[in-house]
């Protein structure tokens, strides 16, 4: 046995023992867990413990009172964003990640032209899943990062804002976050959770939809487990008094017809025009009601802002607000090839990590934190699983400014879709509500 | 998902892989297992990542070829000592620490004398059980640190050696250790026992005796966890082609009649005149049996040499050849203070982890590394169970220059001994023999 520091003193906690008891499967006390967040903020707790404390979660769990408190202390470790002074409500939305998901382009902008406030801080991608602020930025002269008093007057001005998060918000998480990832932690769905829900309540949102992926190409790989995480964040949001709900949607096929950053830009202002793909139109709309619904704006039906172009409006308000240039022509990538289909048939699968990992290898996303991505590198999808197809005909356009990494990108596809005999059962969009 | 550096190139082992591997049960391939010690070692593995396997080691545990592997590893991480030009086989013998456990002191050079070479590297005390170079630094001049030309030359002509173990031995065990110390990850049976093995392997003894004690005063609580251990780390000897047999014993009751630095060398000098405490003599004998079978010399009695002087004469030699006077008078502290029975009746109960509590509150040990430790502090035990007491017998004699500790260490001994109607039923003190 050894001593530590506290070892005479019973008031203070001490880091090896709360290490120990949740280890042992016990449960923290509530003050324990508020100075185990504080102390790992500023130091006092050193990064080996906090990842033998990280493992002891993942394989202990934390109770429901102990994941509130693990929240709120990574909540109150910084600043808490507040618009309750705004002339209209704030609703966020979250979406824990996929391929080809576009989804808060369009939707931001439709919700705020339902008369609604969207704060939506966001972030840059890292591996196969692309970040919103990759995507904005393949539009020229768009900057992500604002003052809160810039992103407060575009909030109450334009009524949608997409933006970088500031570092004061929630810095336990950020630190926390940064240790999981090279500590084989990031598995564990309360520390998923918490580390979601923290950022996004202290940003301040009168309520919050979260649009929960299940599949290949989704963090969730399986239904359970991704409707474990959406119960699990929805009762933190009710135990910080914010209205949340959470879709569960598929993510084994890719979203829309595109992945990559002004791809995806495209795609979604054809979804604002009014055209655009069926699935991305249809979860933006699913995704819309229940913001609206949050916020007690039940029946104003968000399709018409879609087809009467008040979407498109504000759409274009938000990326001049910010620099942008709507108007702007998208930067193209300076070579394309096409993977055409080797035999006629039914598509019976296109499995959405081998795309995200194909448009990852094009360089649209990046594998360290400090790697460029490439604005026009992706994949573009010219088929869905149903789609037939004779032999020769298109099935992927690869894009990419470095075309020896073609050969990487057909890898990565290479196994990730069938051209077969068929039927393929559809499958639907949303698998269930949570809230 | 993140990405991580190796994320392209399959042939490097990645540190984050290698922890979610063991974290989900799975079994970590031998070339993994070098890669993370020998990676831990010079860096490449972080502090954080060694502590996230740690705690998935302690929680999910290693096979017998992991651990195997693991502690080979740990001994390749350093240099590795060979006594094999020796004139005598070399044979070591390690305890898990107890309270008042000063057999090394005796039994070394009473193992010597019987014609065998014994190089005891030891170490300093922290918590509630002392260290033996703590013990034998009571003895003015003595010194702990030798080299190893030094040490090879005092075990050819003095035949034992009790010394500082170089840093150069497993480091990766020295770095894992300090670590596990603030991470809540010291109570994993296998670090514990590749630990404790890959030190004594890469001392290069021929033969090794292992006392895994069992008891309140012990690391090893119960007879079960302590089984366990001694059984891994009999098997790692073997894996290792080092014979190895382990004793379990009782560390309910402290050993013999005194806990503290220079309390324990007068009893030691006392075992080695032929008298000292019953069970202090039943346990060096019994441990210097199992070290002299283990080098073929099993056909020798050693209670010979306690009788006719010859380990007592190892003894002196051993200490003068290290600076050390055997004929000095021994550190007295400056007060002293007796714990009298408060009633007649039988002693039920003297428990080692108070006697060990007291004698750290009053000086004997550290509570830190960098503290020092008070060469006279200590408690003197007058009574053992079984013995009879009446109401003012003494019981205790405590020890400490600085006087303001004896409340503290009442405190520690208060409830952690009994006096009552009886009877006490005698416990054996070897009760099991693994090898």
């Amino acid at each position: 046995m050894s001593a530590h520091p506290n070892a005479f003193d019973p008031n203070a906690f001490d880091a090896v023992d709360l290490i120990r008891t949740k280890r042992d499967g016990g449960e923290l006390a509530p003050e324990a867990v508020d100075w185990l967040i504080a102390a790992y903020t500023d130091g006092r707790v050193a990064e080996e413990q906090m990842s033998a404390m990280a493992m002891a979660v993942l394989l202990r769990g934390l109770s429901r009172a102990e994941l509130s408190r693990w929240t709120a202390a990574m909540i109150a470790s910084g600043e808490r964003l507040d618009f309750s002074g705004l002339s209209r409500p704030t609703v966020d939305k979250h979406s824990t990640g996929g391929v080809g998901d576009k989804i808060t382009l369009p939707l931001a902008p439709l919700v705020a032209a339902c008369g609604v406030a969207v704060p939506q801080l966001s972030g840059r991608g890292l591996g196969h899943t692309g970040g919103t602020l990759d995507k904005l930025e393949a539009i020229p002269g768009w900057r992500a990062t604002l003052s809160l008093a810039e992103m407060t007057a575009q909030l109450e001005d334009v009524g949608a804002v997409i933006c970088a998060a500031g570092s004061d918000l929630a810095p336990a998480d950020k630190k926390l976050y940064a240790l999981r990832d090279v500590t084989g932690t990031v598995e564990s769905i309360p520390l998923i959770a918490s580390s979601i829900m923290s950022k996004k309540i202290a940003e301040g949102t009168s309520a919050l939809v979260l649009d929960v992926k299940v599949g290949t190409g989704a963090f969730m790989k399986t239904e359970a487990d991704a409707r474990e995480l959406a119960e699990t964040m929805v009762r933190l949001g009710q135990d910080a008094g914010v209205p949340t709900v959470a879709l569960l949607t598929q993510m084994s096929t890719p979203l829309g017809r595109t992945a990559g950053n002004a791809l995806e830009v495209a795609e979604s202002v054809e979804v604002l025009a009014g055209g655009g793909p069926a699935d991305v139109v249809e979860l933006t709309l699913a995704l819309a009601r229940e913001m609206l619904a949050g916020v007690g704006r039940g029946d104003v039906d968000p399709a018409e802002a879609l087809v009467d172009g008040r979407a498109m409006d504000v759409w274009r308000a938000m990326i001049r607000a910010q620099g942008g240039d709507p108007e702007a022509a998208l930067t193209v990538a300076k070579e394309t090839e096409v993977v055409r289909a080797d035999r006629a048939g039914t598509v019976e699968r296109v499995d959405a990590m081998a795309v995200g990992f194909a448009a990852w290898r094009l360089g649209a996303g990046r594998a360290r934190r400090e790697d460029q991505v490439q604005a026009g590198a992706g994949v573009t999808l010219h088929v869905r699983p149903g789609d037939e197809v004779a032999a020769g005909d298109p099935l992927f356009t690869l894009h990419t400014d470095t075309p020896a990494r073609f050969d990487r990108a057909r890898d990565a596809l290479a196994g990730g879709y069938a051209v077969g005999a068929g039927p393929v059962v559809p499958q639907p969009l949303v698998i269930d509500r949570i809230g």
